[in-house]
């Protein structure tokens, strides 16, 4: 395995050591080495943390900082953290105001998501665990909630956490939290596999001219394969896609994410934009104030998603919001 | 060739058209397509400008905004664009106050930039190319003018960017560039190749243990090869080759670039940053603002270099001055 590390078993100590090097005043580590926290808890906001498997960086300990996460609780490469982990991370940041759980829906963060909310409560928190999903290929429509998370839950963490730096309480960040997901949906697709850092091996194999549609982030099998071609012709199956899925209508001011899954080049992702964005206007779309990159990953796997979410003003007055978590760009400065 | 694109012929036209698409604030195509300028530019300062062949992305087209590029000349990809290209760019953005042309010290570059340079003169304009060179495997220490440019190249575009708009003259620009890029030294090692959109093949090869120390951005040859082994080891090779060609006192404060190639994940790129942040405090060397992600890549070779500078306070302000480019990052917000 071809890899920058030290050794498999301090693989995420050490990224968060780096990390923290880097940005000593976004964010510290709380009691516990695990829990990535932002360095000035507000007193008397509605916190917002999400427990997560490491290995997909920047997602979500760079998504740290004022205005987004107050915490991450880092897991192991892939491997959900433990309920009792994440239990510590709702410990180090959550005041009388409650917290919101962020739960990308796959089944072992579910699973302890969910126990350590519950445990929370036990101790006297407010927890809501806030389930996300969005990628269509995952499950038909009408089971929605049977989906898996994808890049699209980036809509959900950036509008909540500049919602409850605004003060929002917890019903009124859980309503919200639902009503961004409700209107998110994603499609992705994987060319090239990334090599696990748990086995060393690449994660699936595939013809040299083929791409699989709906690649879960750890490599989940998707819906199908298909000839890769010109980028505008697959560009134009998945918007096609998405929007069979969740009709958008002309006019409908849209946010566009395209987000790569780690061996994309920005070349690639620029180009994937502009065939989204003209897909869009040929439909009558207008789309603002995109984010494109790499944020959501898997290793150094070739792919992309495009994720759209149609926002209200207010949802997008809180996706633009400034904020101080260093890997999470600048949507608002740009062009200033 | 396994990429996303729809034709080679269209790929760095394409590419433009998306990153207009995304972000028409901050930038717009000047006359000729291949220009793309700065929207708002402003009346009385220095330009800045550069071209560059494409498949680098973001650097330099995602540079281009307020307080940095004034204008971007796209080259086809891996290609340095002609001198009439680039003195397109020259017209396009440069007023009485004249311009800095940077250039990035390869061969092609070189001679189209001095080219284009002087074709301006002889129009009328004030135009001051300055070369810019830093890495330090591609001549021997003393030889510093014979050195290739490579990502450290990137803290000349943002202190000169921000230094522009503060209003710097052209003579105080072109010592202030020259000052920059002689307290910068970079190093970069290589572990996989990418593929190069022009052949459609692998740009070198490298046994599954081994890397290249010293890799050009187009696949150059390097130094030489070594064992992988622990990123702490293959760190700390690098850092002492850079503080052996030039020396950094205990308690000098130092600017940290750790730039991806296209192909090591954040996790890797942060675990790197680490390594370094841990050598130089050991030496008693404080950094301050890094930056760290893959910003000037080759495709998705899987790589890095490390890029040391030692600023004077102007700098380090020049630095973290806010400015509004879409893919370069937000470097005073980061913990606000």
């Amino acid at each position: 395995m071809k890899k920058l590390f030290n050794s498999r078993s301090s693989m995420a100590d050490d990224m968060i050591a780096g990390f923290l090097a880097a940005w000593p005043d976004a964010a510290v580590i709380g009691k516990h080495p695990r829990v990535v926290r932002r360095r000035a808890l507000k007193i008397g906001k509605v916190s917002l943390l999400i427990g997560n498997g490491s290995g997909h960086e920047p997602i979500a300990m760079g998504f740290v900082g004022t205005g987004l996460l107050d915490a991450n609780v880092v897991g192991d490469v892939f491997v959900a953290p433990s309920p009792d982990l994440i239990l510590e991370g709702i410990r180090e940041v959550t005041g009388p105001a409650g917290a919101i759980l962020l739960i990308s829906r796959h089944e072992g963060d579910v699973i302890n998501g969910r126990t350590a909310a519950m445990m929370a409560e036990d101790e006297g928190f407010s927890v809501h665990p806030l389930l996300m999903y969005d990628d269509i290929s995952s499950a038909p429509k009408g089971q929605e909630e049977d989906r898996r998370g994808a890049a699209g839950t980036i809509f959900i963490y950036k509008i909540l956490g500049a919602a409850a730096e605004a003060g929002l309480d917890l019903t009124a960040l859980a309503e919200l939290g639902a009503e961004v997901r409700d209107c998110t949906r994603t499609l992705g697709a994987a060319l090239n596999p990334g090599i696990s850092p748990l086995t060393g091996q690449q994660m699936f194999s595939l013809p040299e001219d083929e791409v699989f549609i709906g690649m879960g982030v750890h490599g989940e099998p998707g819906v199908g394969r298909r000839k890769l071609g010109p980028v505008r012709e697959l560009v134009a199956f998945m918007l096609d896609a998405l929007l069979q899925d969740r009709q958008i209508s002309p006019g409908t001011r849209t946010l566009v994410l395209i987000n790569g899954m780690g061996g994309c080049t920005m070349m690639e992702l620029l180009t994937v934009f502009g065939e989204v964005a003209a897909g869009l206007a040929a439909r009558g779309i207008p789309q603002t104030a995109p984010m494109i990159g790499s944020f959501s990953t898997t290793q150094e796997m070739a792919g992309f998603s495009i994720s759209l979410c149609t926002p209200t003003q207010r949802m997008l007055d809180f996706w633009q919001a400034p904020h101080g978590a260093p890997l999470f760009p600048d949507l608002h400065g740009v062009g200033a």
